[in-house]
């Protein structure tokens, strides 16, 4: 079947929108052996599943198998986290890139979607438009790019960059980046390959747009030279917790990953970042919060803690210690590991949610260690582990009480902690009617069921 | 199996390369619906198959099928092509972009090689080492990296260039990114993946290295955050024709691409590749020289004939003097079509290769469409259309008498011509003993019998 028939196909037999319930929908967070810092010292683990492509394909799978939405990968551009005097001693970081390796999956999974972060501080918009929109058409219209402005200093370091760009300015780079990547992406309209070899028209030279920008960060004349795929565009993802972040992804993003600590956090996340995206004229349906999600799960409330417990008994306190030191940007080492968090003193570039973190922590008064095995698994998200009643409890609550649209979830071991996700809650959940039992469409917007966006103004030039 | 011991393996089970015949190499150079600008004109060709991966799946398998060391992909960053008049009217440059289309390529294929073009005047060093490392592993060891300075003034409008380096700036900054991306290859050892739970060693700190590269045009500190691939590294390729192409191609190469018009100037390519790579203390063997190969062969020279023909035949003289045009960096369209090659204005930034052709087809008399037919299929590449002995005795002589270690095929349509290469001229290659007959070798550099390249000299920080 041609490429212009199977988009035509993909797009008509597929229920409306309207018609379907509301439905909870799921990502799977992708991270070294597991999200938990010690995961990779259980020897049951796929310890090296970040740097083994069959590994990784058969979690991709198992998710597929789960009926997940979409697999999503951080990254970071730096290893200077191995050059540390403690974490060399885990599997944290160590990964083939996010965008080769999912681009790779696209070749051997059909449904899920993939997406992955890019950088807008480093990198150009000529590439990053020109690859998602690649992966896009390799993929049947899978890809999503997590846009992030990489505030860290190592990151700088592997690019010349000494200094960074204050907060203010990487952020109005990134709002440009993101308008001329869209523009990129609508270089070509829907019908527009031809193949008319009677007219000798490949394409059809009336639906080619230059976008010719000139802006303040990018000159960029465009057109791509890639086809558009049969979800017009990959996904715009966004997960700032800043109010500049807030802002950027109430006016721009399908799709907004978060981390919270409490229900009341998130609820006042997504009903700001719904208000926002009103307030500049969007559809708030259109604009999807998925909070991240530490599940460890098993039949019964105590096998689930007795299974974290051991976890967190395998954090050797220099590793723990490291870990936090890195999520507060400040050296830990010399403190007594069991006594209180010190105040951290400010003028430091720390995320704003570990700054929360931090703070919340210290009212409660907790210890070094007991904050380290707070973030040990769920990285400053929130965590169940329990029965799978507790865990379908607590994603009812939240999906139902105006706190998240679906979950990023953030499995503590892998392959285990997603083999008992997919086999225990996501039959509960869909015995509640609150998930799909089948997927419902092939492109990522399909099944998430955004619009293809509005286009991006653009001149038109032929 | 474990990444480390699948690592053993593969390099143990091999006969040492002083073993083996010296055998021709094959590339298959991969271009739209095929390399004659016509291909997609004819109803039996894949057209599409440059934006549908199904299809080119198809033609990588193919590949595989006859025994192919590897697939190389050209690029343009460029889209403007599609805004001229007559262009539109072909399938030419509408792309997947390249490392995406192989990186997909690499999770359905076994065996093949997979190279493809990025640039060292747009891209950064950390990425491109970072992407093709991860191509390696995704891989198991298949990647090369086509290492180019893009010379064209229309890509460098996609990155708010408006005045292109000077040559020898552009080749400096090469020479210093390549030096940084091989650096940053080295950041871990062979067996510095310990995963070693006892001790709580996921890998070997001291076989972590820090390149804190500080130059010209780059300071980038390292290390990187994927792991060493089978091979060592990727390989290093280059297609570069002036005094200065072929200079960085002897330092630095592992595999070199070339076009030629005749046996005696690929001879005298050749030879002067192999010298200076002796000049600056290579192995000359470890410098293998693939020149371009334009392919159209059927059981008789006359049906190989009439098969081109009527390719050529397909030509309108629009496309064909937009090509020509293109090709020699000046608009033809005033020239009279059956008229002679005019003398071209100096001075312009015409690549070395199509200032070669341009002069000797003034030599030789042709008119602007007896030229631009030249070009329609090999692109300034030596061609052979004929019978199988006629391509096999090309191929053999090429390859006997100093003017190749191997071949980039370049097929006129996709998918028949590759497929009459596979079947016809194959197995006669192999019957005279000049070609494989299976596989030997799982990486690119044990097809290749090229070792691994020695370290780029590195500070050493733990």
């Amino acid at each position: 079947m041609s490429l212009q028939k199977r988009v035509k196909t993909m797009s008509s037999d597929l229920k409306p929108f309207s018609k379907r319930t509301r439905q909870i929908k799921l990502g799977l967070m992708f991270q070294a052996s597991g999200h938990h810092i010690a995961s990779w010292l259980l020897p049951e683990t796929d310890a090296d599943c970040a740097l083994d492509f069959k590994k990784y394909t058969s979690l991709a799978k198992t998710a597929e198998r789960g009926l997940f939405d979409l697999i999503f990968e951080a990254d970071s551009l730096s290893g200077e986290r191995f050059t540390a005097d403690t974490l060399p001693r885990t599997a944290l970081g160590m990964r083939i890139e996010p965008m080769t390796c999912l681009t790779a999956l696209a070749a051997v999974t059909e449904e899920i979607g993939l997406v992955c972060t890019a950088t807008t501080t480093y990198d150009q918009p000529y590439f990053i438009a020109r690859r998602f929109a690649s992966l896009d058409l390799i993929s049947g219209g899978r890809s999503g790019w997590n846009v992030v402005t990489s505030a860290n200093a190592s990151e700088g370091r592997n690019f010349g960059i000494e200094e960074q760009l204050p907060k203010a300015e990487r952020y109005r780079r990134a709002r440009e980046f993101v308008e001329v990547v869209r523009g990129l992406w609508g270089s070509w309209d829907e019908g527009s390959l031809l193949i008319d070899r009677e007219r000798g028209l490949f394409y059809d030279p009336n639906g080619l747009h230059v976008l010719d920008h000139v802006g303040d960060f990018f000159s960029v004349r465009g057109p791509l030279t890639t086809y558009r795929s049969p979800q017009g565009e990959p996904l715009i993802v966004q997960a700032g917790a800043s109010d500049e972040g807030r802002q950027l992804a109430a006016e721009t993003a399908d799709l907004v990953f978060a981390a919270h600590q409490s229900i009341e956090s998130a609820r006042e996340f997504y009903s700001d970042i719904k208000t926002r995206a009103e307030a500049v004229g969007r559809n708030p349906k259109h604009v999807l919060i998925m909070p991240g999600f530490g599940v460890m799960v098993a039949k019964s409330r105590q096998e689930a803690l007795d299974n974290f417990g051991e976890l967190q008994n395998l954090i050797s306190p220099e590793v723990g210690v490291a870990l936090l030191s890195r999520y507060l940007v400040w050296d830990l080492q010399d403190y007594d590991v069991d006594g209180p968090i010190p105040e951290l003193p400010a003028g430091r570039n720390v995320p704003t949610r570990s700054a929360m973190l931090a703070s919340t922590a210290r009212a409660e008064g907790l210890s070094i260690r007991q904050l380290y095995q707070r973030i040990a698994g769920g990285r400053g998200h929130f965590q169940v582990i329990g029965s799978i009643a507790d865990v379908a409890d607590k994603m009812e609550e939240w999906f139902h009480d105006g706190a998240a649209d679906g979950f990023n979830i953030i499995p503590q071991v892998f392959p285990s902690s997603l083999n008992e996700f997919v086999d225990l809650v996501v039959p509960e959940l869909q015995r509640r009617g609150i998930f799909r039992t089948k997927y419902e469409g092939k492109t990522l917007r399909e099944k998430l069921e955004l619009p293809i966006p509005r286009k991006v103004s653009l001149r038109h030039r032929r």
